[in-house]
């Protein structure tokens, strides 16, 4: 999908998080040290490494925080693909502005991008299989919103945000409410009608007990393509089969394969590499 | 050093902010379908890799904040060594409880045992050279005291910790003022008698000026181990050289073995992958 | 369902906030001025009329957050019917905290309970015939979680959180994408596997293309139950039918005895009359 | 009075608040797949039902939160009369913004809107009596100020905002202090020269005590219209003279007669019916 | 009065927020680095100068909030006369913690009792002549509730808490109404039957014009003992009346004696010096 | 130095809670009542005594905050000296958003200017000597960042923020060390290389151990001028030397003369009368 811009009422409150712990209460004392106010700067972004952006109009927030009077000016959308040199943003104005600005900016456009970059690595790997990449809770505390986002910029799809707009039946609920069918029933006498239940098995003899009790989605956790291959055979589209555990850019391949539509990784968010992205300022 | 608890003022908003991403409006609908209310569990979380503990404290907060009946005991203190299967911390009570803060705890715990084993890894590299492995601004929004904390746990150490606590001439400063000594004045003149200054230079010929002009430390950014060298003879330990740039695994060895004090690395905090960490809970 | 406490973490900010209307800078200067700081009282909360509890549970947290030395014992849990003199808690401890804390806890009490006596009055209407009362987006700003809390209580559901939670295409939507089929195909190749998609029609001709489409719930808005039934006889069981627009206590029994599965009512959260719960106090 | 818009410092932390509700971490899912970026649209906000109007300064700072490019024009102001079909506000611009602000907005317009209008039913009831009607602490959580703004809109008064900024001895308050003497004595001696003290009654006897303990107020709780009017007599015009109980659209002309000055009501804050206003957009 | 302790709910975000500022993002460095953790220590605080206390409550909450686990004692409560040596409280415990509360308890208990100290000042200068010392709104920001609280420790008496709790009719404000009759016409018919309402002269002739219109209170700005004898003896107690402008304590006494009832310093809330209170710790 | 203004991210906060204070839920009630919406007024703020000025901008802000359509015009920068008639600052526009403004602005501008008069008037003492003057930790609740930056408008420079940003090794940590040296050398091993080390002495034979130990400052704490000039005598240079302990107008000076580099005064913070600065309003 296109990915979309998140509205400054949900960011705001991270980027000021952000900058108040470059800031602390004394501010950047090296600049305001060393550059005359009435200084003027002139900054580029570029990226220093191919992947694909993420976090760019929240970058571009960063500086209008710090100075609603700086110039900015958007390049390179978030979504886009990055090349060594792609410029994504250009920023004008005081350039006491642009250094305090400058490593929350990056910061948030070096994660972003790295998740961005990486989702997008899984979902090359798996074109024309019709399986979709999404992600989990497997995310950084206080930036799961930004990061799903990221993970719309890299092609990937959603999973559901947190506990609780979406149920997930897993070995410890299936215990405790006495089988899946159990289960499944107490959800869907508990739960509204918006909300999408999925179960998760780790045997295939459990897939056709979750289908008959109504599951909206399987997760197929830790099986081999073989056993993900039969799965789709057995559900045959009668819920929505996802693939998780073990997916790498070697192994997703395989994975998408077999036929199921969703493959889930912590991966992209709990660990992918920050995106090589610098800023070249001319004072 | 031995790593120290943050006091809980400090972590108690990230611990709320994480929990409110996952609970929303409406709580952990699964659990809140399948699980009765007065269901025991107990939960041990257990390293599934080698590494650094991290975070520990942190997410025995996480489930008291949820529900301060939960009795935790930990096993493993932050700073201690993980081998696969190593018990970090048990925790008994409500099985809805345990499900609640179950990934919140998880998250933190993982990517802070993951930066303190990134760190770990380099520390280790540098071992017996007298060099210190230290973090940098480059950390995740909302979690730079967390992260810096981790590196810590790693056996690194802590550089500033934002724009606000020493001050770092960085080329632009020192075009802005006039040059080096210019900017070094000018630190001086306003700063603090408690602040540090650190210069940044990318040419030997720049440091002389920098110590001269009474840098407390000199950051010497992209060198090769021959330069370094250099700079080391030069400076006859008249300030502090620190070494950045290119510093991986397999680099930082040759970098510590030139006689620098200090190495930085900001993969340690923006790009360090999630140690995988498990919780096993039998309700 | 069984309605389940919200968790301490959500419902704090709203205490403080009540707390903090009543207070203000100076207290409860009343009670200050004539209450012994010693004196000790015994406060009996009971419904003056008929209806249905909610709030119970965060009553008593007021009242603890007041004074974490009160003594709180809850009588009748949320979710429980009320007659008039049914006891819902007592209180007992310092008589200052008991009135500092006695208005903002009855208003809660008060305004929820109101809410969920308003839900059971429509619940207790459609009995035998299947189908699920639901609430509405139409909350009272920064309630919606409480709220939806009480409409559980009243034996109610929950329709979507938010609009971050579920979609659902209303008629600017499909204009704005071309057709129901349009908007239907973009919500699917945009949204997240777990997230549900509801159509909104005003004709019944509508009706076969949202089903055609995909949807898995569409909403029938304003119709007669002539109408109404004939949508349950077009579905056939392929989406979940859902009725709104003038849904009274007198209008609801015939609704839902067209086959719709889901009636919702915006009346229950935003107009719903406050019930009669007082305090009464011995000092 | 003539109504006052409150400063936006006090409101917008309610308007955060209430579109975060809505937002979650996601945003508007719908609109974000189906409505496209550049997409303009108009919104008229009309009145559906007679009534009186509040929170239109409210729900334009909504609008302008969500998107400070939206072009908002008021056409009906705060306090005045509503007809059905009445145009209270216009919004023009990105349509997405206009659909995201919707609910929020409503829901604060709907709310207000019925607080100031079940409070003009009863203002034009007691009109040329001289009575005037105010609100109490009976109000709805986290929306006091908000609420005690739409009853001046209906033409009503405050009585005091909390238990910070009055004095009001009631029954427990008198048993602890010893008697209506001693606890306005008391209260004389403790609180602030510019606090006013109104003294709860809810026997003629006790009218004179509090009128010579010197009470700025009397509230009579609960009297007969017969009681009230001798209670008039008996005061003489040496205390402000306040009715409480009871008062509904029927009762509160016989209670205004009597010649009290003020009638206190919790329904309009507590109980008060959503009033019907409706957004009109094209897309 | 007797000064009564603040709820915690209204000082625990000042807290928060004191230690904060000293805590930054890394802690308590030197402690952490210098005492083992099991260490215990022994404080003691005491006042070096005579005055009289206030924050002794609100210091032993800051303990309580760094370590739950602090023994602490309070000794001399809030409004308490003290001399050198006059011991305040004493907290046992983790000697870390200790040290990381002392400074943030020192500065609230030093300044508050500062404050508590000068009201006391003038409060013993007018001791007899029945006038009250109240203080103003010149506060420092972010302490006005504790400061009113310290100026009832002092034995004084606190004026309105804002703009927003009782009015006070300005030479602005009365030449915008037209003159005072017509602003006291505005204030009583828009404002709460509630609120006092005071209004500032500063000439006699004004002074009657405000009896009639029917002011609670006059404010008598910057006149003389003689003027303020005159005014006492116009005003023939139908109002309070309050003086203002150049009360020090050599001047107060004077301003007693002419018969107003209330005498209102800035002074004691924006210039009082810090009352010198020390902390020994035994480790 | 030349002081510069604090980032408006960290100083929103303090001015939203200190309006917050003067507004409460009500808002200025006599303003709204008495002072008809479009009335313009324009106010000119003077300096009533010789001082230093601190805060304009901060009040700016609050002028800013209350009404974007104010027009503010700054005629005194922060740092500048003030005579009485000294024009500060110029606001023209809503009369009603004037007077809102106007006492937060003065609270603000009254404080720091004082802060900034007191530390000038040591600046002044020592001028010539070379010493600096310094502000503490003693500082009042809330307001540390902004006290700080006062400081630097009377040309004084900062201490330490806080616990976190550098270390002050005092009596306690000695002790639980071991000894000086002991002390140092676990401050070293454990703190960044970016951290400055104090030792606070009491005693002449205490300076050498801690000069030998690697402290970058050295703390005098309460020694007389002839003391301080041996212990300049013994340092020769080799750390910097800080005096404390009966800094006063009086002793400054020949504190200076010893040749201590650094003079730290907690009254400049923690007792600084309020500067008299004025508000004349034209409505």
């Amino acid at each position: 999908m296109i990915p979309f811009p998140l509205p400054p009422v949900l960011t705001e409150p991270l980027i000021r998080r952000a900058l108040g712990e470059d800031l602390g209460d004394a501010g950047d004392v090296t600049t305001l040290a060393t550059i005359p106010p009435g200084r003027i700067g002139h900054a580029r972004i570029n990226a220093r490494k191919p992947g694909r952006a993420a976090g760019v109009e929240l970058a571009a927030r960063v500086f209008r925080t710090v100075d609603p009077d700086l110039a900015v000016a958007i390049h390179t959308p978030d979504g886009a693909p990055l090349q060594p040199g792609t410029e994504l943003m250009t920023v004008s104005g005081s350039a006491r502005s642009l250094l305090i600005a400058e490593r929350t900016a990056l910061n948030l456009l070096g994660h972003l991008s790295g998740v961005a970059t990486a989702t997008a690595e899984l979902v090359r790997e798996v074109e024309g299989t019709g399986a979709r990449i999404v992600c989990t809770r497997k995310t950084l505390p206080g930036l799961r919103a930004v990061q799903k986002h990221a993970v719309l910029c890299g092609g990937g799809h959603n999973h559901r945000f947190g506990l609780h707009d979406a149920a997930m039946i897993k070995d410890n609920h299936i215990v405790a409410a006495g089988g899946i069918a159990q289960a499944l029933s107490a959800a869907k006498a508990a739960l509204g009608h918006m909300v999408k239940i999925e179960v998760e098995v780790d045997r295939l003899d459990q897939l056709e007990e979750a289908i008959t009790g109504g599951a909206d989605v399987v997760l197929l956790d830790n099986m081999t393509p073989d056993q993900l291959g039969q799965a789709v055979g057995m559900a045959k589209g009668r819920c929505v089969l996802e693939a998780s555990g073990n997916v790498t850019v070697q192994t997703v391949r395989a994975i998408a394969e077999t036929g199921v539509e969703v493959i889930s990784s912590g991966w992209i968010t709990h660990s992918a590499p920050n995106l090589d992205i610098g800023l070249d300022l001319e004072v």
